[in-house]
């Protein structure tokens, strides 16, 4: 199943996709996907309500996030060997954790906003894991499995003065508005063959910038999911990305930086992908 | 005015409290003290009904947090001259921000629960301060006044090991489930003559372990509300954990960690205490 939120800013309807002109309004059935709708049963709940058909044709509605904002965006840092060492940092042994602000989140083809006084803003495409239900110590990995109620695209943007050179902690380089597009589906599990292969790439001006695959990722969405129940209790309708492979504009030599005018395209094999225009500070 | 929320975990009802011994009930006014009320007004929409009356009487309800599940809890790292040194650490050119789960949040006498595989649990008396407004790039350290809906004990209690040796950020170890401890009151801020003159105290076991004044705060409440609103968009009835004084159990030698069946008390000058007990891992 694919889960899509349409129409304007703040007032997206919930609606499944049946292919790219087709949709199916779900908003009978849960005012949104939030987490209440996932607590309740999540995409489950809407399989009678698809069967009964009554697809409507999209008329070009903008596409928000294929969630709600969440209780916590949370992000896996350094989690493919290839981009730790363009960074120039070390394999971690277990996953780094950062939060970004919720109200990050934003549609798969909004505008991102160069937050005021940046100099260093950058992409990252990720693979994001939505959580299904409330988890807490799972007991092994393997139990992390039916904790996912799906996955979607993410770009993680990210202005890195913020972020290295601000006093520590990399939440201040992480949270400014519009910095987690996401979107455009969340695809539940079971329409993904291997969630541990799927390609993924990110182009800024048409120009290939990341090229990768969650074949190469140091700690795959189980491994996270269950390392991070170790620490906190998971909420429904969480979402983690976790983590970005090589080719961000900080491992570029000379580095490159995202500009006002700039286009940044980005996809991960079966989830879908995003247009983003780079637009200057409020 | 004094907010507060009474009652059982998940059905608290939000009441004005009037003296030690009554309340006024504003639950019609407003279903809760969440993001919704504070971005309509806040404490200023109580106003009518609290000066109409009908007061009652406390019946040894259990307090609540005083303000529900925020969308974020932002915490600023060494924010105390004398606590950066008793950790070794160097006093920050400016604040250092970290997060923490907000379900962490819960009424400030409240069990603290030690998590599992936990060795080293900490406590930190902290002066909080609730959002009134949504608020982003402030032009001056001034305009933050109008912008704080009020402020509440809270106590930041941290798993040092998780924080500091399981990779690199400190989320890990400020967001495992009752970590966070606040109230029992939102204290408008005409409450207090100045915020940035409190004493504040903290006893484990009946032994003061903390003693100290946000008088010696590196960044007072208003440079930590612009200074975030420069990175973020701070919503309304977003915490802000503002650094605690020196005497944390790792600050001591030899440092001292919490262990269940400990009793911590802690309160600050005008806004209340708090008394927890410590439990063990579920």
């Amino acid at each position: 199943m694919y889960l899509m939120r349409i129409g304007a800013p703040g007032a997206e309807k919930p609606v499944v996709r049946v292919d790219d002109r087709h949709y199916i309004d779900v908003s009978d059935v849960t005012p949104d996907f939030d987490e209440r709708f996932f607590a309740a049963g999540g995409p489950a709940l809407l399989a009678e309500r698809v069967a009964a058909g009554e697809a409507r044709e999209f008329a070009g509605e903008r596409i928000g996030a294929p969630i709600a904002r969440p209780h916590q965006i949370l992000c896996i840092g350094l989690n493919y060997s290839d981009h730790a060492a363009e960074t120039g940092q070390a394999v971690p042994d277990e996953p780094i954790l950062f939060t970004k602000s919720p109200n990050t989140l934003v549609g798969p083809n909004d505008d991102v906003r160069i937050p005021r006084g940046a100099t260093k803003t950058d992409w990252e495409v990720e693979l994001g894991i939505v959580i299904g239900r409330r988890t807490s110590y799972l007991d092994s990995v393997e139990e992390a499995r039916d904790r996912i109620a799906g996955y979607c695209v993410v770009n993680d943007v990210s202005e890195r003065a913020f972020q290295m050179e601000r006093g520590g902690q990399w939440s201040k380089g992480k949270s400014a508005e519009t910095f987690n597009p996401a979107g455009p589906w969340l695809v539940t599990p079971d329409e993904i063959a291997d969630v541990r292969n799927l390609g993924m790439w990110l182009d800024v001006n048409g120009v290939r910038r990341q090229t990768g695959t969650t074949k190469t990722m140091i700690f795959d969405p189980y491994v996270i999911v269950h390392h991070l129940s170790q620490f906190m209790v998971l909420e429904p309708g969480d979402l983690i990305n976790t983590g970005t492979p090589p080719g961000v504009g900080m491992g570029h030599d000379p580095q490159i930086w995202l500009q006002p005018g700039d286009v940044m395209e980005l996809g991960i094999d079966g989830l879908g992908s995003q247009r983003q225009h780079v637009v200057g500070p409020r």
